[in-house]
């Protein structure tokens, strides 16, 4: 138990002890860990000798900077190490109460509510790729692009599919993002195609889980898929903005470009990978009729992916609210460490701070589906929102993720919210570009 | 003419003065710009007062940086004012004489022989994306993996067709690269379609030419293409290199991922906006039937492109050297200002340092296509090199881009090579990953 007093409901259990990047009126951003309402100022906490019960840890400048890069690139002894010191530092009458507990001064002045923090991007992000292991999204897609029979593709089961994706718009909850003008091709049915330029009609979401990258790899040198946990800063929660519109007329025949570069955003808490080692799980099962999986993706851990429950709430511009979707992480048929094994197969290096996104994770049915383009049937069907309707996300509607880790009742493991509104559209004009 | 003595050929004419970063036993990488078969080390130039007749130029700590990400976020006015004074100050008995010509003891210490010098990576890159607006290379793919008919997709004379590349896999000519292992789909007409883990069979190189921008934009604020010249700091020559096998099996739906992030190599000299825009041309011309660009598309500029001559030579392991083709610039459908706006055009931000890539740059014929997937009809026929031939790169061989404007026998603008030689693969191995 925390000294600091915790919600029931909260997230931020002392089990949890997430890291991120915080500033206030007065203080420039800087790292800090979240314990229930509450945030630890690391900056202020390493300044006042708040690691002097840590003799290992001599690295503590890496809480002086604005990012979450020197700390992440240390590896995961330390973070281990830093992590559960952290929790003996916030448990009450603790062997180390006189740190904090007992030092009102020090108390004061680190320990911060939440209501007067804004937060920042946790890590500066040098590539973001994002896959498509979630088979049921893979196979819906496919279902609307395609038919039942051949939804998905016949390399699906054996890569990890994958993109490079847009690493300067990534943001942090809370960012508003317009809605995006691109080109769309209207009228699909012409004998000649001629696209309009006009803002999406098609605005979606995507419910993601993302991992941050801790060590690099040097290039030309793949990483075993049983040492990649080892690469794995933390986990966040991932909204990669879509405009379906745009990408059904541009993504032939290299992939998704402007409709998804306009802003994906994360929830702004980085849980360890430590963190959520108790709620490993199994990845989805292959049908028996695919195979196994090329010796490179084989894994040891039977529990190489995680039960985490995920939510969607859409809050209408009219202020109606339904939570659209339930989901939950199992739903992915690859793992972490198989994506990272397979993205350095060939010999790319990935660096301390890349992002990997698991790509929609979508559920069973209509309620457990990670994007509108699945709810609605590909725009065809309305979903309730209350007493509004909606095919896809309008100006003035915030879209809301939430994701926890439940497990054994001992205190949630989460990822707090990732909120998402949208803007109109920037009128197009010569002068007004 | 420069006191600096220039070989006739030199690429590296007191027209061009492009910038790079440099690195001697003794000095740690700096910036510098390139004339003759010399670098002028512009952190021992700057410290010695060498821009005491440039007052207007302040910011030159700029100089004591590892990379140009500094000097280029400064801006084109700034870039052109330092240039036409690096000029002014290397012309034989010009104005600024007693600043180096005349200062034996500067000329000694800043002017160095390119032998004793290494170069770097010119900029830190955010974020790397490629294009595809090679008209003819995109034809021919489309024949190999289609028809005649149906080469190019519907959207290709719209879109300036790209996608997210991979940035930390961006290296320095000279970089040696392992020939990567990967998932092919070796029996492609088996019903069930099962991959194989090989070193790819065909390893291709991609011609292309390549900007890197110097101001960044806004999120959700699209850059004019009619202003989008004065975000290019400058360019570079890029050997994309892909793995065709891997590529092929892998592509579906989302586009190129492991097939293009082993390795991706830029010369080391950018050649400034400014320094091409005597080789400024049009982009390659439109059919009638297909109509004109969207509004956002439309330049005021007749001649957005450029003419630069560049060729291919490749020198196998047996020592045998040919220049495999002769291609230009000019075979772009669209202009770098028009990459921009399309890619900034849904709201995606640009920032200092990130490079956008043409796409591959083929003529008209085979002796000026842009990679042996065109010259060899896709692997079908071998092309010669000396006594040697080669459907694909092989181990031990070195793959050279040159490219360089002529104009009107002024003094060449040009890059200087590209050298990307290919190790063996590395084995794969549970000990030996
Ligand atoms: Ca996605
Ligand atoms: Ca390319
Ligand atoms: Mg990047
Ligand atoms: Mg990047
Ligand atoms: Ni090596």
């Amino acid at each position: 138990m925390s000294f600091v007093s915790i919600p029931d409901n909260s997230h931020f259990s002392l089990r949890n002890i997430p890291f991120g990047i915080i500033s206030t009126a007065d203080r420039d951003p800087r790292p800090a860990v979240r314990i229930g309402d509450h945030v630890l100022d690391l900056k202020v906490f390493t300044a006042s000798g708040g690691f002097s019960g840590l003799s290992s840890f001599k690295q503590t400048n890496v809480f002086e900077q604005s990012t979450l890069n020197k700390f992440a690139e240390l590896g995961r002894p330390v973070h281990r190490a830093v992590r559960e010191y952290i929790q003996e530092v916030l448990k009450a009458n603790g062997k180390f109460s006189s740190i904090l507990e007992e030092n009102k001064e020090l108390k004061s002045k680190a320990l911060l509510s939440v209501d007067v923090v804004k937060t920042h991007l946790p890590l500066q992000i040098g590539d973001y790729t994002d896959f498509y292991a979630g088979r049921n999204h893979a196979y819906n897609c496919g279902c609307i692009l395609r038919s039942p029979q051949n939804a998905l593709q016949p390399n699906y089961y054996h890569i990890p599919v994958g993109y490079h994706g847009r690493a300067s718009s990534v943001v942090i909850s809370g960012t508003p993002i317009h809605r995006p003008y691109g080109q769309v091709l209207t009228n699909p049915k012409a004998e000649v195609k001629v696209p309009e330029f006009i803002p999406t009609r098609r605005l979606d979401y995507e419910l993601e889980f993302a991992a941050f990258i801790s060590k690099p790899n040097d290039l030309g040198h793949r990483i075993d898929v049983n040492s990649a946990e080892d690469y794995i800063f933390g986990y966040v929660l991932m909204n990669d903005w879509s405009a379906r519109d745009v990408q059904a007329w541009e993504y032939v025949p290299l992939g998704p470009f402007t409709a998804k570069n306009f802003g994906t955003v994360v929830s702004p808490w980085v849980v360890l990978h430590d963190a959520l080692v108790p709620f490993k799980a199994p990845t989805m099962e292959r049908p028996p009729d695919v195979g196994d999986v090329l010796d490179y993706l084989k894994e040891n851990d039977s529990k190489s992916g995680h039960d985490i429950d995920l939510e969607v709430e859409i809050r209408t511009k009219e202020g109606q609210v339904s939570v659209v979707s339930h989901s939950n992480t199992k739903f992915l048929l690859f793992s972490f460490p198989q994506m990272i094994a397979h993205h350095t197969v060939t010999g790319c290096n990935l660096q301390t701070g890349d992002l990997l996104g698991s790509g929609t994770i979508s559920g069973e049915s209509d309620a457990a589906f990670g994007s509108l383009l699945e709810i609605t049937k590909g725009g065809s069907v309305d979903v309730k929102i209350g007493s509004s309707t909606r095919k896809f996300i309008e100006d003035g509607d915030v879209v809301t993720f939430r994701g926890v880790a439940k497990g054994d009742g001992e205190g949630l493991v989460g990822f707090g919210d990732v909120a998402c509104p949208i803007l109109p559209a920037i009128p197009y004009g010569k002068s007004n570009i």
